[in-house]
């Protein structure tokens, strides 16, 4: 191995739901060098289990530990190669990770379902965050949190998801007894593989305050937790509590092990475990107060660093030090965004539609957007509610659904992919209305994601919004965000927000709001916002579920 | 010409919006022996004026008086040519057209259009039944008449449409007094036609009563009339008040032009005028008290005999005499059933879909209902409101628009297919529901049009409803609802129930309720008349049809 060079670097890790992407980053300025990604091996277990081939029930999602060590052996090693970087310039790593994702470990750290009298049980394996299956779990937890006015249950908008750490475990605890007995710890799939990089079990503060309920230095209490099911009462003492790490800080030093695995030095420094959307935050150089930082993609998710503590209804949580050390860190999140886009595209657009698409050679968002973009704001006579996929915030409802109203003989494809593009806009407006509401304010909006490329969209929003709208500059944010707690980690800044001045950013052009649409916008909102308060409380969504779900089980399907 | 044989015929001619249809038939039992088609050379004028090419304005839709004419020097001869009857043998003639389709006329019926002053003028033309920008006319009358507690409003459900005769009229008065000046007659199409067969003008009961405000022998006061515009207040004496005729009874005799047009014979019984939707009771013979009859196409008219005078709220109009001579009739209608399954099938059912459609040998109505049949009823979760073309009853109201709701990312193209249909069903079932609170209950449901033909259709309307639907066993219904009365007129029957006994009828089969479907109905029902109650009262859609107006007069479009 070569000596050092004066240039340093850090490598971030950012695991996704289908694969983990490496980005080898430059400590000075966080250029991006080279990234590398590699898909899991197993990708999202939903249909079945791989060792029996026994059929996992509906809203079911697993993962295997062993494919996130394989992102480590397969992208670190590729960053190195392209680069010609020598690694002993690089000075630190990082990681992020989807959330909540949690698995049963043991003592040392071994996921259940890698013991062979294991294997063959879901329950032992990873359950994603999209793993669903919770729900009732959820239910009994907010139900009594709320009968017993639980402090800390306004701190996640009125409402714990069936995602998080306690409704899985509770899952887990009660469908089978034996993983959950066996199990040492209950932990993040973020902090597991930081335990891989350097050997010691660190909680990172994000996923710990976000989905592990801890608020004001303390988890539900022994006796709520009894309340749910007795066996229960002692989860947070035997199973789930642990060392915290603050975000940026050192969890340990790359073992030997590890190092082999990467061909990074051994001793380097690894930084606390962090998540995907959080993260992005700093790469984006948006950590200070009233700077909301929008990851938009399938779905949205809202990060905002505050000095204010206030209970933000419908909010996914509010966590002291879960985005940047010292401060509070806001989070919301609207469950369907682009997928909604996709869903109309691909399977409302006729023949004529794709073969004029074709014919243009653009795809059908594209296409769809430019016919859309020619006829003026509000011309089409629409409004929706983007409540295909549920609605997160403000209404932590996944049984909501999705609304057009104003459709006519005349209305085209292109008017309701448009209608569809301003709902989600008006579902951000909403929960930045409601921040604003609750003492919170908001005062920048920066989009990072994948819908950042369509300029379709950001130019709605900015006028659904009537906020300029400032892009982040790398397109890889998660990875550059955790590339920037490496380099804190290894001392190279003296925190976050220092970093991220230095590594990370926004494009220079903004998204300006155009003031006559934002004037139409605003009419056409006052419509949204009465179809949200009163489909969002009315109760006729969750009926039309049910007869859906009694029509459904009726007929064996 | 050959003598006659023992063996008699009638021809109904009905006027469609684009075309006109002969059908000749025997009168001893209503065996359809022939039919022709003529369509309209100048079709409906909705954008230029051909004799100028001058642009219409929006909201126009104009016809030409000759091609009336054609359709009889076409159509007539050539369904006694195609059956080889002895002209001899037909012993009366009738007609059924459009309404409220009307025209200015001279003292002797010549069109004003065809008055070489006004060749170049549109308002000289035929206001066909779905020109509709007479609607600020109509709302000045329906308001005028509520303020004044007019006693004839309630005749027609609370509203005067603005396709009918007065709305008309005032809109012809103001926008070019010199047409209305100059015309001696403002008559119905319906009417127009027979004058042109038998040299009299005879105002048919039907058109008066629905589509003219008679009532209880009386027309709209001149006091009203001049309130609306005092150069208004001498319409009807000056205009519109004519001699009266019974459906059923002879308007007069076949003149010799009229003979030479058509090859009958001179002298023989030319029926009183007739509308489409009311003339087809009588092929259906449902000419009873509570049997409604259902014309189901691109929009569905209902009508519908009573012995009881009640104000059914949103009807469009109750008349005595106006489906059969002596007792009550009902109508009341749907603005859109036929044309939204058109509207969703053609330009929302994607690329997949037409390919497998075609590779089925089916076409993309019947694919999609098959696709939908397979699935249980209740199972996509969905309600829809079939206000895509406005409501007609029980509303009254052109300016509401189509909602959907329960949209998930699951949902597939033939979910919201069928969730269209089942919205007319229950715009179907609120009508009738309207009915039998009203004190005139529908007893039967009796179906013809086109839809009739669409089992898929056919079977959901007979759940949502819970009622068997029976069908009428005449593809030609207003045809050969023509042809009776031309029997009736000729003196083969005593009356219009009479020769419909003799003459008309229904299929044998039914389509019967299924009571697990019928019942699960019943709850989406519940949902359906929950969002009509709102949105037909809430005036979200009148805004976003203003936002939509706005903006497109903005963008001069």
């Amino acid at each position: 191995m070569n000596s050092a060079s004066g240039t340093k670097y850090v490598i971030g890790v950012d695991y996704g739901t289908l694969s983990g992407r490496a980005l080898l980053v430059r400590v000075s300025d966080g250029a991006e060098i080279a990234s590398a990604v590699h898909e899991y091996s197993h990708q999202v277990m939903e249909d079945v289990l791989p060792s029996t081939g026994e059929k996992l029930p509906p809203d079911w999602a697993l993962q295997m530990p062993s494919d996130y060590v394989d992102v480590l052996k397969k992208t670190v090693p590729e960053v190195l190669k392209i680069s010609g970087v020598n690694p002993a310039d690089v000075i630190g790593i990082s990681t992020d990770f989807t959330a909540c994702t949690v698995l049963p470990v043991t003592e040392d750290g071994t996921p259940l379902n890698e013991l062979p009298e294991f294997r063959n049980n879901p329950h032992a394996y990873i359950k994603l965050w999209k793993h669903h299956s919770a729900q009732p779990h959820a239910d009994r937890i907010n139900e009594l949190a709320h009968s017993r006015k639980e402090k800390w249950i306004s701190r996640y908008g009125g409402k714990i998801s069936s995602e998080w750490e306690f409704a899985k475990a509770l899952q887990l605890l009660e469908e089978s007894p034996d993983v959950y007995n066996t199990m040492r710890y209950w932990i993040e799939a973020a902090d597991w593989i930081i335990w891989q990089l350097c050997g010691t079990y660190v909680r990172n503060i994000c996923t710990a305050g976000y989905k592990g309920i801890y608020q004001d230095g303390q988890y539900p209490s022994k006796d709520f937790l009894a309340t749910l099911n007795p066996k229960f009462a002692n989860f947070v003492t035997e199973k789930l509590d642990h060392t915290l790490g603050e975000l940026g800080a050192k969890a340990g030093t790359l073992s030997r092990e590890a190092a082999q695995w990467t061909g990074l030095p051994e001793g380097i420094a690894v930084a606390v475990g962090n998540v995907d959307a959080h993260v992005t935050s700093a790469a984006a150089n948006a950590v200070n107060p009233g700077q909301m930082v929008a990851i938009m993609g399938t779905s949205t998710c809202h990060v905002m660093v505050s000095d204010v503590l206030a209970e933000v209804p419908g909010m996914c949580g509010v966590v002291p030090g879960g985005i940047v050390s010292g401060k509070l860190g806001y989070e919301a999140g609207q469950s369907g965004v682009g997928d909604l886009f996709g869903w109309f595209a691909n399977n409302y657009s006729c023949g004529d539609y794709e073969d004029l698409a074709k014919a243009a050679g653009v795809d059908i968002h594209t296409y769809l957007s430019n016919l859309a973009s020619k006829s003026p704001v509000g011309s089409h006579g629409l409004v929706a509610l983007d409540w295909h996929s549920g609605n997160r915030s403000t209404l932590v409802d996944h049984r909501l659904s999705g609304l057009i109203v104003g459709l006519t003989l005349a209305t085209k494809p292109e008017e309701i992919y448009r209608a569809i593009v301003e709902s989600t806009a008006f579902g951000a407006r909403k929960i930045i209305e409601t921040f604003n509401q609750s003492g919170v304010p908001v005062k920048e909006f920066i989009a990072a994601g994948g819908l950042i490329k369509n300029r379709f969209v950001m130019q709605i929003y900015a006028d659904v919004l009537n906020m300029p709208i400032t892009v982040i500059k790398s397109a890889q944010g998660p990875a550059l965000g955790s590339a920037i707690h490496a380099a804190v980690a290894a001392g190279a800044y003296k925190d976050v927000v220092a970093a991220s001045a230095a590594m990370g950013g926004v494009e220079d052009d903004k998204f300006v709001p155009n003031p006559s649409n934002a004037a139409i916008y605003n009419e056409l909102y006052l419509h949204y916002n009465n179809l949200y308060e009163r489909f969002g409380h009315d109760g006729m969504m969750h009926d039309l579920r049910r007869i859906r779900d009694t029509a459904l089980m009726q007929a064996g399907k």
